[in-house]
């Protein structure tokens, strides 16, 4: 039978790349590291994921060199999207716009912007509006038709994304 | 503690995404399918896939209008992709991408190509030779350096793949 560790051996960078990311909550996690997302706390209350999954899908993260881990304000660590984090930005885009059109009947909860003049960006990354391509931190994220009304109890990320939020900028809460 | 349930009532494209593809074999299975991959022992031969797995995931990929099953030859069922699932492939290529950039130390395994002209086709599906605008159907999967020599057992698909191969073209052996 074989184990992921054979597969490895095949020299196969998508089947090493999905040993990283190739598990849901990874994925997720990686998106909110683009939203902002730093602590373990904000992670674990957005997500509403297990601690100890989160502990553990964070740690191989961070050992696969995609976050990394460094002591923050009141010794909270943060988790932060190193270069190689950032470049899976495609992944996640065009597997969101698959998901959003597939599986959002009212619409996509969020769009993707460009932050200079709210131009739409299209999936290889170019403003439509002004011809840019644009990095990751030129985008904006803001609600669409599909976005829930805020809770009087929404966690901080869910309160930080209501507004139209930079990605990469930290949500401090 | 929130299950996978929970969060798709969240109406979140990507978790709902993640549900069907958020999974390191799944997305093996895809990618196998791309290739022109049809049948059942041909996908666990060449994924060295446990067989329970692969028919957990192949139904899976059926249910949520990924792949169909339909009888073929010699009462054998073929999977094949549908529209839905074709338009996964710019996932499929963003996270190979990735994975050839930091797991692939003697070079990708494999190049993709427009069938047509032999141009380098950039992720955005664009050839960077004729700046046609590629169908998967107009890609050519050819091997790379990273590629491993062709052992003598190799199965049918890694035969097949050793030689430039037209994307959603049957395998058959």
């Amino acid at each position: 039978m074989a184990t992921t560790r054979d597969y490895t051996a095949e020299d196969c960078s998508l089947a090493r790349s999905l040993e990283i990311v190739g598990e849901r909550w990874t994925l997720l996690i990686v998106r909110d590291a683009f939203y902002g997302v730093q602590r373990f706390a904000d992670f674990a209350a957005h997500l509403r994921i297990p601690r100890a999954i989160l502990s553990e899908r964070l740690s191989l993260l961070v050992r696969s060199g995609v976050l990394t881990k460094s002591p923050g304000p009141g010794r909270r660590e943060l988790y932060r999207l190193t270069d190689k984090g950032i470049e899976l930005f495609p992944v996640l885009r065009t597997l969101v716009a698959w998901g959003d059109k597939h599986y959002a009947p009212r619409g996509p909860r969020r769009h993707f912007r460009h932050a200079d003049d709210n131009g739409e960006v299209n999936l290889a990354g170019v403003c439509q509006d002004c011809g840019k391509s644009l990095a990751v931190r030129d985008y904006l994220v803001t609600t669409g038709p599909g976005a829930a009304p805020l809770d009087t109890d929404a966690d901080v990320v869910t309160r930080a994304l209501a507004h139209p939020h930079r990605l990469l900028d930290p949500i401090t809460g």
